[in-house]
Protein backbone atom coordinates (compact mmCIF):
# COMPACT_ATOMS: atom_id res chain seq x y z
CA UNK A 1 0.00 0.00 0.00
CA UNK A 2 0.96 3.41 -0.35
CA UNK A 3 0.51 6.36 1.65
CA UNK A 4 -3.69 7.23 2.63
CA UNK A 5 -4.65 10.05 2.00
CA UNK A 6 -8.00 10.40 4.01
CA UNK A 7 -9.30 13.94 2.44
CA UNK A 8 -8.02 12.97 -1.54
CA UNK A 9 -10.07 9.55 -0.47
CA UNK A 10 -13.18 11.90 0.71
CA UNK A 11 -13.22 13.99 -2.45
CA UNK A 12 -14.29 10.67 -4.59
CA UNK A 13 -17.48 9.93 -2.83
CA UNK A 14 -20.73 11.98 -1.77
CA UNK A 15 -23.05 9.81 -0.24
CA UNK A 16 -23.90 9.85 3.54
CA UNK A 17 -23.57 6.98 5.85
CA UNK A 18 -22.53 4.54 3.78
CA UNK A 19 -18.89 3.47 4.89
CA UNK A 20 -15.69 3.20 2.61
CA UNK A 21 -12.89 0.33 3.63
CA UNK A 22 -10.16 2.17 2.95
CA UNK A 23 -6.93 0.10 5.07
CA UNK A 24 -6.71 -3.24 6.95
CA UNK A 25 -5.14 -3.61 10.38
CA UNK A 26 -5.23 -7.53 11.15
CA UNK A 27 -9.23 -8.42 11.62
CA UNK A 28 -9.70 -4.89 11.58
CA UNK A 29 -11.24 -2.46 8.68
CA UNK A 30 -10.32 1.60 8.62
CA UNK A 31 -13.35 3.37 7.00
CA UNK A 32 -14.23 6.81 6.19
CA UNK A 33 -17.64 8.07 6.24
CA UNK A 34 -19.20 11.15 5.24
CA UNK A 35 -22.70 11.76 7.72
CA UNK A 36 -25.31 14.55 7.87
CA UNK A 37 -28.43 14.50 9.94
CA UNK A 38 -29.67 11.65 11.95
CA UNK A 39 -28.58 7.78 12.15
CA UNK A 40 -30.28 5.17 13.86
CA UNK A 41 -30.33 4.15 17.39
CA UNK A 42 -28.38 1.01 17.62
CA UNK A 43 -25.72 -1.01 19.60
CA UNK A 44 -23.03 -3.25 18.78
CA UNK A 45 -22.79 -6.07 21.31
CA UNK A 46 -19.83 -7.50 20.53
CA UNK A 47 -17.03 -4.67 19.60
CA UNK A 48 -16.22 -1.01 20.80
CA UNK A 49 -16.15 1.51 18.17
CA UNK A 50 -13.72 4.33 17.37
CA UNK A 51 -14.37 7.06 15.82
CA UNK A 52 -12.47 10.08 14.58
CA UNK A 53 -13.61 13.28 13.53
CA UNK A 54 -11.72 14.59 10.62
CA UNK A 55 -14.36 17.93 8.98
CA UNK A 56 -17.38 19.47 10.74
CA UNK A 57 -18.69 18.44 14.10
CA UNK A 58 -20.18 14.71 15.42
CA UNK A 59 -22.68 14.24 18.03
CA UNK A 60 -22.26 11.32 19.38
CA UNK A 61 -25.65 10.82 21.14
CA UNK A 62 -26.05 7.72 23.78
CA UNK A 63 -29.20 7.59 26.47
CA UNK A 64 -27.29 8.95 29.62
CA UNK A 65 -25.18 11.83 27.30
CA UNK A 66 -24.25 13.72 24.21
CA UNK A 67 -20.47 13.71 23.46
CA UNK A 68 -19.66 16.67 20.84
CA UNK A 69 -16.98 15.57 18.43
CA UNK A 70 -14.45 18.36 16.75
CA UNK A 71 -12.00 17.75 13.74
CA UNK A 72 -8.94 16.22 15.70
CA UNK A 73 -10.92 14.79 18.89
CA UNK A 74 -11.79 10.88 18.70
CA UNK A 75 -14.13 8.29 20.99
CA UNK A 76 -14.93 5.58 21.32
CA UNK A 77 -18.25 4.04 21.51
CA UNK A 78 -18.22 0.79 24.26
CA UNK A 79 -19.41 -2.53 23.13
CA UNK A 80 -23.08 -3.00 23.81
CA UNK A 81 -23.48 0.97 24.53
CA UNK A 82 -26.57 2.34 22.64
CA UNK A 83 -25.62 5.28 20.17
CA UNK A 84 -27.15 7.35 17.50
CA UNK A 85 -24.44 9.59 16.02
CA UNK A 86 -26.08 13.09 14.81
CA UNK A 87 -24.53 15.61 12.38
CA UNK A 88 -25.99 19.13 12.24
CA UNK A 89 -23.01 19.77 9.32
CA UNK A 90 -21.87 17.56 6.77
CA UNK A 91 -19.58 15.67 8.83
CA UNK A 92 -16.65 13.63 7.51
CA UNK A 93 -15.24 10.57 10.16
CA UNK A 94 -12.30 7.65 10.21
CA UNK A 95 -13.75 4.41 11.39
CA UNK A 96 -11.64 1.75 13.04
CA UNK A 97 -13.71 -1.71 13.78
CA UNK A 98 -13.34 -4.86 13.61
CA UNK A 99 -14.13 -6.62 10.03
CA UNK A 100 -17.59 -7.57 9.26
CA UNK A 101 -19.13 -5.17 11.40
CA UNK A 102 -22.58 -3.82 9.95
CA UNK A 103 -22.84 -0.08 10.67
CA UNK A 104 -26.40 -0.09 12.09
CA UNK A 105 -25.34 -3.21 14.70
CA UNK A 106 -28.61 -4.93 15.72
CA UNK A 107 -31.53 -2.55 14.85
CA UNK A 108 -31.18 -2.87 10.86
CA UNK A 109 -33.08 -0.48 8.52
CA UNK A 110 -32.70 1.43 5.46
CA UNK A 111 -29.35 2.84 6.63
CA UNK A 112 -27.58 -0.37 6.74
CA UNK A 113 -24.96 -0.82 4.14
CA UNK A 114 -21.63 -2.76 3.80
CA UNK A 115 -18.59 -1.11 3.58
CA UNK A 116 -17.64 -1.18 0.09
CA UNK A 117 -13.62 -0.60 -0.47
CA UNK A 118 -12.03 2.57 -1.83
CA UNK A 119 -8.62 1.79 -2.92
CA UNK B 1 -14.70 8.94 28.59
CA UNK B 2 -15.36 12.10 26.34
CA UNK B 3 -14.12 13.55 23.76
CA UNK B 4 -10.33 12.38 23.30
CA UNK B 5 -8.71 15.89 21.64
CA UNK B 6 -5.34 14.81 20.47
CA UNK B 7 -3.75 18.25 19.54
CA UNK B 8 -4.63 18.97 23.61
CA UNK B 9 -2.85 15.46 24.89
CA UNK B 10 0.35 16.38 22.67
CA UNK B 11 0.79 19.67 24.25
CA UNK B 12 0.71 17.88 27.68
CA UNK B 13 4.50 15.63 26.87
CA UNK B 14 7.80 16.46 25.27
CA UNK B 15 9.79 13.23 24.45
CA UNK B 16 10.28 11.56 21.32
CA UNK B 17 9.89 7.77 21.00
CA UNK B 18 7.26 7.41 23.56
CA UNK B 19 4.12 6.44 22.88
CA UNK B 20 1.42 7.35 25.46
CA UNK B 21 -1.75 4.96 25.66
CA UNK B 22 -4.99 7.90 24.93
CA UNK B 23 -7.52 4.79 24.32
CA UNK B 24 -8.54 1.53 23.94
CA UNK B 25 -10.62 0.09 21.40
CA UNK B 26 -11.18 -3.81 22.34
CA UNK B 27 -8.08 -5.31 23.01
CA UNK B 28 -5.97 -2.95 20.84
CA UNK B 29 -4.56 0.40 22.12
CA UNK B 30 -4.73 4.00 20.60
CA UNK B 31 -1.62 5.52 20.94
CA UNK B 32 0.09 8.99 20.42
CA UNK B 33 3.89 9.78 19.86
CA UNK B 34 6.21 12.37 19.26
CA UNK B 35 8.89 11.58 17.16
CA UNK B 36 11.79 13.12 15.76
CA UNK B 37 15.30 11.84 13.80
CA UNK B 38 15.54 8.21 12.96
CA UNK B 39 14.18 4.47 15.08
CA UNK B 40 15.27 1.59 14.89
CA UNK B 41 15.16 -1.27 12.53
CA UNK B 42 12.61 -3.44 13.62
CA UNK B 43 9.56 -5.79 12.94
CA UNK B 44 6.65 -7.11 14.48
CA UNK B 45 6.03 -10.74 13.77
CA UNK B 46 2.32 -11.24 15.20
CA UNK B 47 0.92 -7.65 13.82
CA UNK B 48 0.36 -4.96 11.81
CA UNK B 49 0.78 -1.31 12.89
CA UNK B 50 -1.41 1.55 11.87
CA UNK B 51 0.37 4.94 11.61
CA UNK B 52 -1.57 8.59 11.30
CA UNK B 53 0.34 11.52 10.61
CA UNK B 54 -0.91 14.43 12.66
CA UNK B 55 1.61 17.17 12.28
CA UNK B 56 4.83 16.84 10.69
CA UNK B 57 6.23 14.74 8.20
CA UNK B 58 6.98 10.20 8.62
CA UNK B 59 9.49 8.83 6.63
CA UNK B 60 8.57 4.96 7.11
CA UNK B 61 11.45 3.37 6.09
CA UNK B 62 11.55 -0.48 4.88
CA UNK B 63 13.67 -2.76 3.46
CA UNK B 64 12.59 -2.05 -0.51
CA UNK B 65 11.51 0.91 -0.16
CA UNK B 66 10.12 4.86 1.21
CA UNK B 67 6.84 6.16 2.39
CA UNK B 68 6.14 9.44 2.90
CA UNK B 69 3.47 10.53 4.99
CA UNK B 70 1.96 14.03 5.42
CA UNK B 71 -0.91 15.35 7.88
CA UNK B 72 -3.88 13.77 7.41
CA UNK B 73 -2.39 10.51 5.68
CA UNK B 74 -1.96 6.97 6.90
CA UNK B 75 -0.16 3.79 6.58
CA UNK B 76 -0.61 0.08 7.41
CA UNK B 77 3.16 -1.91 8.29
CA UNK B 78 1.93 -5.45 7.72
CA UNK B 79 3.09 -8.23 9.80
CA UNK B 80 6.97 -9.27 10.00
CA UNK B 81 7.41 -5.90 7.50
CA UNK B 82 10.86 -4.51 8.24
CA UNK B 83 10.45 -0.52 9.32
CA UNK B 84 12.12 2.20 10.67
CA UNK B 85 10.43 5.32 11.21
CA UNK B 86 12.35 8.59 10.52
CA UNK B 87 11.22 12.45 10.95
CA UNK B 88 13.63 15.02 9.97
CA UNK B 89 11.17 17.64 11.57
CA UNK B 90 9.37 17.25 14.78
CA UNK B 91 6.27 14.89 13.57
CA UNK B 92 2.99 13.64 15.82
CA UNK B 93 1.79 10.51 15.30
CA UNK B 94 -1.71 8.85 16.25
CA UNK B 95 -0.52 4.14 16.33
CA UNK B 96 -3.48 1.67 16.57
CA UNK B 97 -2.41 -1.51 17.38
CA UNK B 98 -2.79 -4.87 20.04
CA UNK B 99 -2.14 -3.91 23.50
CA UNK B 100 0.94 -5.32 24.65
CA UNK B 101 3.02 -4.92 21.44
CA UNK B 102 6.22 -2.80 22.09
CA UNK B 103 7.38 0.03 20.28
CA UNK B 104 10.97 -1.56 19.40
CA UNK B 105 9.38 -5.31 18.20
CA UNK B 106 11.85 -7.71 18.05
CA UNK B 107 15.27 -5.45 18.51
CA UNK B 108 14.79 -3.83 21.52
CA UNK B 109 17.57 -1.75 22.47
CA UNK B 110 17.44 2.08 23.93
CA UNK B 111 14.45 3.05 22.69
CA UNK B 112 12.12 0.51 23.65
CA UNK B 113 9.32 2.12 25.86
CA UNK B 114 6.26 0.97 27.69
CA UNK B 115 3.40 2.92 26.40
CA UNK B 116 2.24 4.93 29.29
CA UNK B 117 -1.48 5.57 29.49
CA UNK B 118 -1.47 9.31 29.66
CA UNK B 119 -5.82 10.63 30.61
Amino acid sequence: MDAVNLRALLDRFSGHWAPKTIAGLNDYDVKIVKVLGEFTWHAHADTDELFLVIDGALIMQMRDRDVLLSPGELFVVPQGVEHCPRADVETALLLIEPRGVVNTGDSGGPLTADAEPLS
